[in-house]
């Protein structure tokens, strides 16, 4: 391909948008991508052909484990979704309208629902399974902050991927060969990556895990043990908490005007958060739930999730508590005006001696006690654990790492397979769901990792395999003689070639091979002809040699074959 | 490939759908394609093999032209819709949406505007031509009628191009091999098209061509001259219009009463349709326009668009007509009470004395005539021409064709370019607007056009390189040595034979062979073997033959090679 016709072309030297990653902006740079709006984008023809690559190796992992590629619609109708509850859960991020006709759509964010329903037409029987489907497809997602250009896009190509298995058993089965099929796609795109558990998030799903990569301007905090290993996403790990209890002390009523947050109230008491127990309401798919829990902790709506078996919508707005006859900030932990479930994060049932709400007006109750003065059977781990938590596995102190999620596989059961209707005959002639596993890659999220894990001062350094083309041609000196071999080669070496024919300097054309990483440099020139040599440069390695004409195309042949 | 592990391996005997399309039904019954809604659709893994090899065929087609793959989101800001006045011209079609953050949003029914935004963003200079891009995007267009399955979705994948050009004469120039390109992708997808003149539509473009297969159940009309081989849309066809003049009689005025429609007046006056002029009032893009037309003629809404070289939203309601201070049924050709332009058809300005409305109620004038009675600068043929019209060029009785539309090619000119505000700067300075050419063909559609072309009774008949499978491998019989033999050919013919493994009887392999319209057939029978042959069988030609169990691998590379 000749440079001068790429579309796209026209390098820039300076980043042209301020976003921190450096993997945007040197695809910015290099006319891989362009933007179109807010969370818009576009793949120029070297970005198409980068992501073609990537695509290959990932059909190639996907089919040797018997994937089937298909193509789903993205528009879906969105009485699908409220089989399942999704359209609530996952809420603003999914668009919505109607047809013309009358129907309500919906974009979809991921294909759990419409493949689901694909499985009801195609599997009836115990014969029917596995069954490993996958696509590359758009999905939209009204993101309430687009970040970092291809990293939190509202519309994205996803490799999504969805299995489907007879039993619990053989998901649990498969499931460690999609995780190791996942390894090995970030492997040969040239990506170092940590697994950690992770959020299931609206799926309600089983167990979740995602393949992360180190990175200082990652939005993903992860819980990581320096002495043991230990590895969670910030939402499910768990950790050591500290627990002082004494004698319980009788519980007293006392003032405390304008105290509506927790962080008020510490302040007016002058006491340590570890002092105070905040109780909150929280919404969720079927109704509302009332949790309590220790000052010093957040709570994770992932594990909230999961000790209730129910996916929860969220934190309920100072209006809705009202509407539910509490007081912002001086709730009581108990059920006894709402009777809603209570949850008791286990650092306020094992503390004794805390401040509470009273359910009253500008009054909190000091020594209050689980067991004495509230109770609930919902006790468990409910708290987002951080830094400097003990590891609950060797008790060393835990740190945090800013990482970007570049994929993430899920356990989901079969709340997918009853919500949806999609059941097949047993053996014995009895009647039961199928356990779905589901498994996404982002592929522009994927595309800026790659370059964010191999780059330079001076721009790309596409890993074997990934570049858009292999070889990157230029002639110096405007003799015929170099525009005449210049020009042979450039069809002899053929498609993986870029010929860079435009009229720059050779200082451009030298920075526009750095800024697009592509593997080998084959130089022409005035001088490197009067030994009747070629000049090769390799971008990663800085490595330098020359080549006599006559052995420039198996020299190429040569530099791919030993690369696979 | 087992069958028995394919998703949507379960055949259907008869036709699920109420389509007319033969096309359709088959590739619901063989699981080529499923329905998930009103228009829209999912590709099986089947249908995905098939559509895969068709993009292979276009990407050779288009990259032999210069092409180069992109992908563009099907999301883009309104904005550039309304940079062009699409927004309006395309109406219903177009589903317009805010997100989170108030941006206006729609889901691109082509993707013009885009590409020629991002052509902003690479092309400045003389020297950046041509270009020729072209991508597989998603596409959603809110149909009116969705319509035989496939044929008109609301959702589906377009291969869409685009070339941009430095002037009409490069785009006039490289058309020709676009129409070529074009030619051999249907000729290779197995299906005669003839090309036929047609609308622009929203395009505001110069000349339209359509490419399209005769099929009864087509919403396309052609007419076509069977003398001269004249051939044009209904849109856009001419034909002689017979004309009858005498000596012009004095005007008068009739009355009329509760006539206001043609069908009326002609009812009431016992008149024929071509005695009648009849005065409309349309919608244009920029305002407003009168035509008037003989009453044995409809308005074509393409060729008044381009006779005021200006794109036209429609008819104007009755209602719309009484705000302009109209009364409908009974308007006079003259812009005297509104002001906007009058458009007359030449069958009116050419004939005399024909009766026409007054602008006055339930009155009508007897033998106005065009010059005399009302006047207008543009005079033009806006007719739709219907068969039994003479032929222009040889003066033959014209016939009307149904087809359906499988393709088209748009010259566009540089509309685009100058709402857009796409620019580049010529060798001597001048600043100029490049010419766009646009090129789409639906892959759903194509796909549904290549089985209603290639099929019997019995089902499908794939072309030579778009079946998903070349062979289609099968045991008869339960001996442990026609298990061997068939598992060992499964493995060893590999990744282009379907293994059909399934639990069912012979009849129903056999059926489901000829319904998935895989080219070769090869069973392996207890029989057979006895004298140590396989069976061959090709579905088009219904020739069978034996081959010796130790040539079969041969002998499948043989059909193979020898249908390149």
């Amino acid at each position: 391909m000749r440079y001068s016709q790429v579309f796209g072309n026209n390098t820039l030297r300076h980043n042209p948008s301020k976003s921190k990653s450096i993997g945007y902006s040197l695809l910015l740079r290099g006319g891989f991508v362009r933007s179109l709006g807010s969370g818009l984008f576009a793949l120029m023809p070297m970005g198409m052909k980068v992501v073609d690559k990537m695509k290959t190796i990932m059909r190639e992992e996907l089919d040797a484990l018997g994937g089937q590629e298909m193509d789903l619609p993205l528009v879906v109708p969105q009485n699908l979704w409220k089989k399942t509850g999704r359209d609530r859960i996952i809420g603003k991020q999914l668009i919505r309208f109607e047809d013309r006709h009358g129907h309500d759509l919906v974009l979809s964010t991921s294909h759990l629902e419409p493949i689901t329903q694909l499985a009801r037409l195609s599997i009836n029987s115990y014969r029917d399974f596995p069954r490993f489907l996958y696509q590359f497809k758009t999905k939209f997602r009204d993101e309430e902050k687009v970040r970092c250009g291809l990293f939190r896009a509202k519309e994205f190509t996803m490799k999504d991927a969805y299995s489907f298995h007879r039993s619990y058993t053989d998901l649990n089965n498969f499931f460690p060969k999609a995780f190791k099929a996942y390894s090995n796609i970030f492997s040969r795109c040239g990506i170092e990556v940590v697994t950690a558990e992770s959020a299931v998030g609206s799926l309600s799903g089983d167990r979740a895990y995602e393949f992360l990569m180190e990175c200082d301007w990652g939005d993903n905090l992860i819980v990581t043990c320096p002495s043991c290993g230990y590895r969670a996403n910030l939402d499910v790990a768990v950790g050591v908490k500290e627990i002082t209890s004494g004698v319980p002390k009788p519980p007293e009523e006392i003032p405390t005007p304008g105290c509506d947050t927790k962080e008020k109230l510490i302040d007016f008491l002058g006491v340590d958060a570890s002092e105070v127990a905040v109780t909150t309401l929280y919404e969720t798919l079927n109704g509302w739930v009332l949790v309590v829990i220790r000052g010093d902790y957040e709570i994770s709506s992932e594990k909230l999730s999961r000790l209730i078996e129910e996916p929860v919508i969220g934190l309920a707005s100072d209006e809705e508590v009202k509407k539910q006859g509490l007081k912002p900030g001086y709730l009581f932990p108990s059920n006894e005006i709402t009777g809603y479930r209570l949850v008791v994060d286990d650092s306020v049932a094992e503390s004794d001696s805390l401040i509470v709400g009273s359910d009253k007006p500008e009054i909190h109750i000091r020594n209050a006690s689980f067991g004495r003065d509230f109770e609930s059977s919902f006790v468990g781990d409910v708290a987002r654990i951080r830094a400097n938590t003990k590891c609950i596995q060797c008790g060393a102190l835990m740190k945090e790492v800013k990482a970007i999620e570049i994929g993430n596989i899920f356990k989901l059961g079969n709340f997918f397979s009853k919500s949806i209707g999609l059941s097949f005959t047993e053996e014995n002639g009895e009647i039961s769901h199928p356990h779905i596993g589901s498994y996404g890659i982002g592929l522009g999220r994927l595309m800026m990792a790659i370059v964010e894990a191999n780059k330079d001062e001076k721009g790309i350094i596409w890993p074997q395999g990934l570049a858009p083309y292999n070889f990157f041609l230029m002639g110096i000196g405007k003799s015929f003689k170099v525009k005449n071999i210049v020009d042979k080669l450039a069809v002899e070496i053929g498609a993986d070639v870029l010929f860079d024919d435009r009229h720059e300097s050779v200082g451009v054309k030298f920075k526009d091979f750095d800024l697009l990483g592509i593997p080998y440099r084959i130089v022409i020139s005035t001088k490197g002809l009067l030994d009747g040599n070629a000049e090769f440069y390799e971008r990663r390695t800085g490595k330098a040699w020359r080549v006599p004409l006559g052995m420039v195309i198996k020299t190429c042949k040569a530099l791919i074959d030993e690369s696979i």
